[in-house]
């Protein structure tokens, strides 16, 4: 006999851009560019054994429900409009019991003197997840992908064991180069969560930078460190590096010198380092990271 | 003050292709492609703090030991590659206290009546997950991702709340369509891998077929249900399934009829239906979905 | 002073799929799922020049059309639903003096003894191109992309020269991998469209498995003639053939001998091979490479 | 009988990182990050016949002469790199008479106070190809691709024809966006690329946000205007512009009123706008586009 275990539906990359027109100082417009999914858990269970929609709020509301939201709020931080969405999904649906509302934002920059006129930056992608449970709480836990960094040197690997398949030489010095994908657990909703993401990501980039590093997990643990300690309200941080090898081309055959100069930039395979820094106080984490 | 949480490193994405030549019944060869990513986790603490590498098998290292295993297994299913490399680094380096190995293998078809000649099938790719954990013992998760499926006809959709957001109608014949990601988790390491995987991926396949379908999450419990049913050796089953919606076209202002003929395929938004169906004599799952 | 050259405008990517239903042989659906894009031509440049739509058939009722003639057409090859639609583009819009439509066509298999269940096949993706000028006339040119193939044996590279940035070695035996992007272009409209492309197909990959290979090229061009020469109705072929390089990994620091057995995908940089070849009596190519 | 037509090989997508150590002005580093693909065409047919490469220049020596060329040239512009790599390739090879060298390069963003640390800029990707062919001469095609640019408003799109399949509305207010990729040939190479491409670009973006749109169509021709009446050395524009569709949300099922601020960003069918604006004394274009 088998039962359900643990399950979750909802719509997924529902592409919605707010325009707040004349919303800027300068009274030029402000835009906001989100890509929202939802999804609903709770007393759902006639659904997947008989195909009793009663209580499955479908999939195409969730989406109407995204615009809606989008049009009574404006153009708030990401943070709530996903505290906002997840708190409506089961406030108002008896049978749902918990809500995921997760959000990545695209950043826009106005054309320079121009009112209405905005390029793409493609610098990084903001995300956020918030979870509204009826029993466990609401959760946030913000972050950032794609944010591609590189130091030029500043970097050393060595020291690692040797066993029958190690063949990989010590370095002194080396490229270091990685995608980073962050996500930061608040203590509370009560944030100012433009600020926060500002600092945070100020932290990452100045620690990535600052960081001597001897090993890819050093500069992690350095850069959840720093985010913890500078901004209060987070109390965690879980980091995603792919190490992006850059080595060394050998220029010996060409009759050429390479000192540091040329490196190829590798695709596969790649070192991977996932890491969480905690606070010491740091509450427990609940359904936070579902 | 802040600590280390959870962790782990390793090297992703070794695109790794294994001849056996003659192995086949008619004297052709066999090839085996994979995409081998291992992490590794355990006495690594020193790492993070001070970039102290000495517990650190680098990434580098666990590359050259899925070439290496992968010429000493030759072509073995999946999972027993799995199983050995996972083993292999917990047993022989006493810092690292859990392996773990996560194998991708593609599809290659003969072409015909040619022993050393093949086509890529792409019709999805074979998944399997091997956790080694000193403390907790060890898993196996097997499955498949991007298995695209399609009714025709017996699916329904209605019966649903209506709230002020709503807008959907309800339809008694639609278009059902799917991409796969299954996920079942094994009781024991003691399996015929090719053979459950075979009996899995066709219980999934004609499931998907004969369900009448009242919802997206009734077709996979039925999926989930029948594969334990199935297989002995499997006692949970993970499924995430997009709901790759097809619309009809309105053909009325053309002054066609549209007898559920024409649909255009949408990419975004998308239903997305997670769920996990599990044996009632199931064991703990430990570390299995780690 | 500057003008306008060369334009055309159009939809692109309208996923449209059919249901021929219990239109196969033992009563079970038929199902066609392409991408299709059409692109026009004429006099347009009030449009570029002062934004005077009055000639531009927009680009939303070319998407109307595709789902029109879908439904018109039903299951036919995609050549006659290209050809059908460009000629419309023409015929019907005076300015508009030549269309271009281009078309993916997606396989699908029927999921076994269910009349209604399919899965998705991905071995390659065929395309179409048709192009319908009121001065020049009709040309199609059809093919395949993204099908993979690999011959574990039966190449040799070498004899290739030296110069001072030279390091390869030569080799007698490598493996050789490729993912064939092929267009073929026909005589005429007038060709029995499934059986050319299973015929070019068939032969393609025969070609390819039987080929004794000194170089990449020296497939392609092996290729290219047995498809002309199999297919009175084809004139010429234009392959691009990448390089999928596979090197042999080095085993011997491990103390393991490499028998050809163990090999590395690599993705980048890679070798890519592109040529045409003609029958000697190919008529002019016109429009139909635009 | 048949015969070998238009061809050529090459080296693709090789991936070069180069570090001007401090050659920045207040000290910092400098680095270029590029893709680089090289083919080249002559008298190879021997190859393509019968496997005879005593004429082919190993892809690999083209990839390590791209490395060597990195280390030689430093941080030039990218078609300084493609010219000089495309004359050695004619200059050294007999039988080589036409390289194609295409660059792809990224751009990175120095942290702030960081000598060096970098971040990617993702707004862009710039891009040139040289032609070098011996009888032909030189050609120099520069210009960006995934430039996503996006008007609030000033932007109509009406006056249309209506045909059977027609049913779009006009409308007098539409947000307007686009991802531009753009190519400029030069009337020669005594050009500063830097300036010329900065100007380019800055001619681009304030001219899609000043240009009052009837038509994307005429914001393309708008855009190649501008740029050719900005850089003396730019001769032809040539510009494939998607319509990147953003639709408003009807909100009025939800009691709510959308003043044009809600939209939804479709994916696909998209428009595709590509066209030519060409200096009235711009001289014949040669190899430049191949």
């Amino acid at each position: 006999m088998v039962q359900l275990g643990a399950n979750r539906y909802g719509k997924a990359e529902v592409r919605v851009v707010h325009v707040d027109r004349g919303a800027a100082v300068d009274g030029g417009d402000v835009i906001t560019d989100r890509n929202v999914s939802s999804s609903l858990s709770g007393d759902v269970a006639g659904c997947y054994l008989t195909g009793d929609n009663t209580n499955v709020l479908a999939t195409d509301t969730q989406k109407n429900t995204v615009y809606a939201f989008s049009k009574k709020l404006g153009h708030v931080e990401p943070e709530r409009l996903g505290l906002a969405l997840a708190e409506h999904f089961v406030a108002t649906q008896g049978p749902i019991t918990r809500a995921r509302v997760a959000i990545e934002q695209y950043g826009w920059t106005r054309i320079e003197a121009q009112p209405n006129s905005f390029h793409r930056s493609g610098d990084y992608v903001r995300t956020t997840t918030v979870i509204h449970d009826e029993t466990a709480g609401i959760s946030v836990v913000s972050g950032l992908r794609d944010l591609t960094v590189l130091n030029t040197t500043n970097s050393e690997f060595h020291g690692f064991p040797r066993d029958e398949y190690t063949t990989l030489a010590e370095t002194k010095d080396r490229m270091l180069a990685t995608s980073v994908e962050a996500s930061w657990r608040y203590r509370s909703v009560d944030v100012d969560w433009a600020d926060a993401f500002a600092e945070a990501k100020a932290a990452l980039l100045s620690t990535f930078a600052e960081t001597y590093s001897y090993s890819l997990q050093q500069t992690l643990y350095a850069i959840g460190t720093r985010i913890i300690e500078s901004i209060p309200d987070i109390c965690e941080v879980r980091l995603a590096m792919p190490n992006k090898h850059h080595f060394l081309v050998d220029l010996d055959p060409f009759g050429l010198t390479n000192d540091s100069e040329v490196y190829y930039a590798a695709d596969r395979p790649y070192g991977l380092i996932e890491g969480t820094v905690l606070a010491d106080d740091a509450g427990p984490e609940g359904l936070a990271w579902n």
